[in-house]
């Protein structure tokens, strides 16, 4: 049985967290520096952009991660600067935030994880950075979850965690999660930074292999803007310290807890995006195969006609229409349909724009469903998520740095 | 020698258009059809939309293109509705568009091409659409065509029209071009509608080749909102009445004169393009394909964030080094550069950020070119033109229909 637990990622035992201001973000007292520590050795996997232009924390912590074979012992992480494009200097700054975290937290350099957010091409200062992980490691506790969830935070609007509790008769283990999101989302790979914790013991090959599965149904699956990252990244402990061990039999359960994990972030993400007012929920039926479902509400839920549409509360079925047989998939316009929210507005060639004002009211609230039927004859379908487009969105994106 | 000419479409001699109000849309005296004809047999070519839920009038001027082997006399055009996904009815009054005007022009069913545009899944209605052409019948003239370059108009905020003379030591002949856009902009074929005539005699194949080879690199070139059409389509008549016959050798010339009114009016569109305040130029160099630099340049092009920046003003270099990273293309961070205008703000893997205020100066100026080196070893380029994203862009399509 899988119940939602408070705590966030300090849920699993074994697990502090801390989240302190040290000044990379101007503002005072803003939170910029996060440290999750598990304070038992612990399995480790990650999930890391496929943005050529790659971040140095995100080669840091992918060498990190290969150096000891899938071990690690903290996460740390910065927002208000992605130390992304920095060069050679930038290298030398992400290195030098896992070697102060090895020192404050007494582990090996390979054990530590690193993370950055925040604008690109800016220099992270070391001394400040430094200081930040000095503090944050003398305050690591398990009531640190919330503060480390808003420490990874940038223009997201509110932070997010999540936290599970699995029994079984075996016994029961916890998997607790935070993430930041907001702008730049659609990570085809990884996703914006995610850190999981998890206080099963379960072996590095199988929880990379979870965690892979489960980002591309969740994390993957979502867009705010189109734009994969310099710096997308999401990563998994697990440190045993529930007693109990994991194995390939208890794959289903363990991939099952980790997606209710997930899936929550991940559309919380979307729900948080730059001007976002509407989460919209994109299904995709009677596809050929399951690439083009997906491919097909992928370029539905990045379709900025399709976006406005919705923020503007119009049912516009034919725009949704226009975008699938653009998508460059199997699609056929006599047999396709369009459905948002339960009411049917095209089906069989057929247009039921009577039933319009239905799916206005329908399109009034917040959370929204839309489903077409690409009609190729086939029963494959694919979900996205992605949200509404506003005008905040382009006010946000138009003075992000000036 | 190419020179551009006053008089649109009905530049070329043997040509005559006009535009009338039928009623297809709502407000009074707003014109709504336009009609195109050569006055002696002409060869014609088309390029159509790619996307598969492809519009009645498109599949008719597909139809009557191969019926008549490439000739032409009519093109007529509605505005207000796009009769896309209407199904049977809207096949049977795209039909009729073409038969009433054959009738009305005296010539052939085949003969005639037929393109709407507006909005989608609304039944065109065939009493109004019958009276706008027999009225535009009976205004055809040469002076009518600013008000058949009006007449095609839908959000565009302004007619889009040019021509050209071409002299050379045999005679002279010109082309002339009308063309709408403004939302649903990134053809990936053909383009929103435009409408060519050529007085010239040119072979159908001849005609069919450098109009697709122009199209490639004009209105296949621009994108407004990453949306292909469904009702996208140019077409190009060639009526000989200059005395001219131009063969096979002459394409260069052929191609050049093209390439200069369509690269004029596909920068138009963009220009014109829902909210726009201003007109990018997208180069990308050092790539190892074409195909690899026209895919990051259709990427740069799209970007949320790249356009809010630049209509922000913002010299955001690292929102396209981050584009380029992630659009699937050879790119080596270390080797990439980019420019805004002639500032270069990264080069080799090092920003210049004390450049921004130079760049911040030339992104208030209304014709911007941004230009990206993928660093990959390659000497292949390519352009697309885009526009920024405004408040306004979404304003007009939150509330397209309500």
């Amino acid at each position: 049985m899988i119940i939602t637990i408070d705590g966030g990622i300090t849920a699993p035992a074994g697990f502090r967290a801390a989240g302190v201001h040290c000044g990379i973000k101007a503002r005072a007292g803003a939170l910029d520096l996060a440290l999750i520590v598990s304070d038992r050795p612990a399995t480790a996997a990650a999930v890391f952009t496929t943005n050529l232009a790659v971040a140095p924390p995100i080669v840091v912590s992918r060498e990190h991660l290969a150096a000891s074979a899938g071990q690690a012992r903290a996460v740390v992480v910065n927002s208000g600067c992605a130390n992304a494009c920095t060069g050679d200097a930038g290298r030398q700054v992400a290195y030098l935030m896992a070697a102060e975290t090895a020192r404050a937290v007494d582990c090996d350099l390979e054990d530590v994880l690193v993370m950055s957010t925040g604008v690109i091409g800016v220099q992270l200062d070391a001394r400040t950075v430094t200081q930040g992980i000095i503090a944050a490691a003398e305050a690591l506790a398990v009531e640190g979850h919330a503060d480390a969830a808003r420490a990874i935070m940038t223009t997201d609007p509110f932070p997010k965690a999540r936290a599970v509790e699995v029994s079984t008769s075996r016994g029961s283990f916890r998997i607790g999660g935070i993430c930041k999101g907001s702008g730049m989302i659609e990570p085809r790979m990884a996703t914006m930074l995610g850190v999981l914790t998890c206080d099963a013991a379960v072996s590095a090959t199988l929880l990379q292999r979870v965690l892979r599965d489960v980002t591309e149904h969740t994390f993957n699956a979502i867009t705010v803007d189109g734009e994969c990252s310099t710096n997308d990244c999401v990563a998994l402990l697990a440190n045993g310290a529930s007693g109990m061990a994991l194995t390939e039999a208890d794959l289903p359960l363990l991939s099952d807890a980790l997606f209710e994990v997930c899936r929550y972030l991940a559309t919380e993400i979307v729900r948080g995006g730059e001007g976002a007012t509407k989460l919209v929920t994109v299904q995709v039926t009677g596809a050929r195969t399951y690439d083009d479902a997906r491919q097909a509400a992928r370029a539905i839920a990045n379709s900025l006609l399709v976006k406005t549409a919705i923020h503007g509360g119009d049912p516009n079925w034919g725009r949704l229409v226009a975008v699938a047989g653009r998508a460059g998939v199997a699609f056929v316009l006599e047999h396709a349909a369009v459905r948002i929210g339960d009411v049917v507005l095209f089906d069989q060639g057929r247009p039921y724009d009577e039933r319009a004002p239905q799916a206005a009211d329908y399109l009034a609230g917040k959370d929204i469903s839309v489903t077409v039927d690409l009609g190729a004859g086939g029963g494959e379908e694919a979900t996205m998520w992605t949200c509404d487009l506003s005008e905040e969105y382009v006010q946000i994106n138009a003075e992000y740095r000036t």
